[in-house]
């Protein structure tokens, strides 16, 4: 088999068979396929679209790259959460305990925040102390010890991936529904989950702008999941201004620890229950959704849920005080208001919002940026809110003039005041299962 | 600018602006642009195209990726002339010395054979001595003695050509109207000519194998020529069955002195006459194309296109012996028939004789192969001829046995035999003129 025959198929549009792409993950994982002949099959495969079949079998190379973990110890079905990414979109650092303290094991990988959207595990380390980078082994041990762990992906989880992430990210050849799915759901199969519930964003701030690719990109991720065992199911959310009331790092464990509480904004606290609920059917604890949401809202009540998220805390080398001591975690001291210029509606636009969070330190916008978990931006008024001239809409948290420079510009974008309060969407739009 | 920005712009379909195709070709030329961003650049132009303006851009900052030449001792407008590849395509072997022999000059750069059209240097090559890799001051020596040189592209020449081709030879990413175009008209306006003649074959045995794609290849061809300031045109021309009778290198330099003597194939000799003729007029030398092809017939009836065919072999340091000695041509000395199976009508398959004539050792698979100027393949039943079961229709010139056995199958799938005369096409189908 040769590179060059691959590449030809993929540009006149045909279908790769399953050698095929087996042939391509191997030669890319393994360094025999050079850069330039993977990354022209790359950009056919953006442009000509891969078939179902193609994008299965293309995940199903990239898990068995690497290790597939298992639990032995473990009974019950072993559940996750994926989302898409969204500004100010904490979920998996409250649905993790919640689920957990409903009886469900979470093994849960997550990545780094680039560009507007960030990440788990840039959050769970503004807790001070707080290791993400654990081994395969010290994952079992924390599932055998207290049902979940919340870790980065590790050197044996998918190295194609990381190998073709790397030059798709240099070569314009990210957006591709095939290319997306695989990468996704490659790391979550090889985590050894049964379960799994998506969270795909939808609107101006999420990476899908419209209801029909977020459609799109919900059918592929489930239908790969569902062909490789796992009980799969997503939900398409909007992502039009940021969820709740923080968007940052340490301002973002902050408001879960808020929700793990029984308190915090109710659109983060009823999209986490949401999504907790759907991990508890797929795990087969609960038999029904209803029966779930119940569960889930007692373990809020209860503080049952907060003491698994300061057991995962302490497991995991972080500073459990966070839970009980909002000062306990490293927030910038200094606050920057940013008033309606006139008397409407506001209009949080999240992308903008996103970008000025990085501009100001709180994210990356290229891999090798250096995050400062303390800034941020709190959401003194909330999307469709009525506001005058001179009320405060954004509060930056901020450290240095520098920060606040740096991001001026696109703060003063980022919000619109409007004459008429801005449509909102439900918190859940669709849900998408296997047809 | 980033390299990554050119090839999103290029993958969403928009067209590039001068500045980045120079950015682009600089730096593919001086090596910055790694090779896995170029070869998702040159997939998207591949699958997205480039416009007339784009292509323009790009053949010019090709031209300037090297030197232009320059003939200051020379009056007049050099002319050239170059085909898109065809099976028994000797034309330029012929026309050069014709288009001298009328007064033009013509410094010739040509390429060497890959796949079953063969090159123009692999079968001068096959005359006992001559030297094809002229420095630029030997080129421009032999423009002012004799008025014409035949040679290989040199490394001043286009650079950015050569890396391009080569990367896009292994990336699936020669399939490109606007690439080829760029590719050989950036080689052809750095030759330093005034006019050029493109023949551009269509059909079976051709790279383009419609009309309609010729067409498309022909006028972006032409109008990036007059861009650049050259008297440009295209004649369309069929390439079902391949020209004249000889497929091979010493074989086809036999047949062009034979059409130089005066004799020869009609379809060959035809062809060179109207290319030739149309070169005269490109330079300035012939008023008409009528008046042209009078010079160029009576030059070839006198012997002086022979003559000049003669010094220029001596001026290469080829044995100019081969022009009178049909001996002095190292021709394989074994012979083996390829005879009709049934009664009926001979349809020769271009494609497939250059591919029997490839598998004999003609010409080349890939760029490393070498090839044996000695073999090919002699049509003795021509196209539409009406045979008997047994009649000979192809006679393989050879060496070894093994040579032999290697393009046995392909030559038996090389000629049918049908029940009625295959239809035949006129040797021009089209002129192609900047509109």
């Amino acid at each position: 088999m040769q590179a060059i025959d691959l590449i030809r198929r993929k540009r006149d549009g045909g279908a790769l068979d399953r050698e095929q792409i087996e042939y391509f993950v191997r030669t890319v994982t393994d360094g025999t396929m050079p850069d330039y002949q993977a990354s022209a099959l790359l950009m056919a495969i953006v442009l000509r679209g891969m078939t179902t079949e193609e994008t299965a079998w293309l995940t199903d190379a990239m898990v068995r790259s690497g290790v597939r973990v298992e639990y032995p110890d473990v009974t019950g079905v072993p559940v996750d959460k994926h989302s898409t990414g969204g500004v100010g979109d904490k979920t998996s650092l409250i649905l993790a305990p919640l689920a957990v303290a409903c009886g469900a094991v979470v093994p849960m990988m997550s990545g780094r925040g680039l560009g507007h959207t960030g990440g788990t595990l840039d959050k769970l380390e503004a807790i001070p102390g707080f290791r993400t980078a654990l081994s395969l082994d010290e994952l079992r041990a924390a599932i055998r010890s207290i049902g979940c762990a919340l870790i980065g992906q590790t050197a044996e989880i998918a190295p194609a991936d990381k190998r073709l992430y790397a030059l798709r990210d240099v070569t314009g050849t990210v957006e591709s529904i095939p290319l997306i799915s695989a990468s996704i759901m490659s790391k979550k199969i090889a985590e050894g989950i049964g379960g799994l519930i998506l969270d795909v964003k939808t609107g101006s701030g999420a990476f899908m702008k419209t209801i029909e690719d977020s459609r799109a990109l919900a059918r592929s991720l489930v239908s790969i999941g569902t062909a490789a065992g796992i009980r799969t199911e997503a939900l398409i959310t909007p992502m039009d201004a940021p969820l709740g009331t923080m968007v940052g790092n340490a301002v973002e464990v902050l408001e879960s620890i808020h929700v793990l509480r029984g308190d915090g904004p109710e659109d983060t606290r009823d999209l986490s229950v949401a999504l907790a609920a759907r991990m508890l059917v797929a795990a087969g604890i609960s038999a029904s959704a209803e029966a779930a949401e119940q569960s889930v809202r007692a373990a809020l009540g209860s503080g049952a849920a907060l003491e698994v998220f300061r057991r995962i805390i302490e497991n995991q080398g972080g500073d459990p005080r966070v839970v009980d001591d909002d000062r306990a975690l490293p927030i910038a001291p200094r606050e920057h208001p940013v008033p309606a210029w006139r008397d409407g509606y506001v209009n949080l636009l999240a992308a903008r919002i996103g970008d000025a969070a990085v501009s100001l330190g709180a994210g990356r916008a290229r891999l090798e940026d250096v995050i400062d978990h303390s800034v941020g931006i709190e959401i003194i008024a909330r999307q469709a809110t009525e506001v005058r001239a001179g009320d405060t809409v954004l509060l930056v948290r901020y450290r240095s003039d520098e920060q606040l420079a740096r991001s001026a510009f696109l703060l003063e974008q980022a919000v619109e005041i409007t004459e008429t309060p801005p449509l909102t969407r439900p918190i859940i739009l669709e849900r998408i299962i296997n047809d």
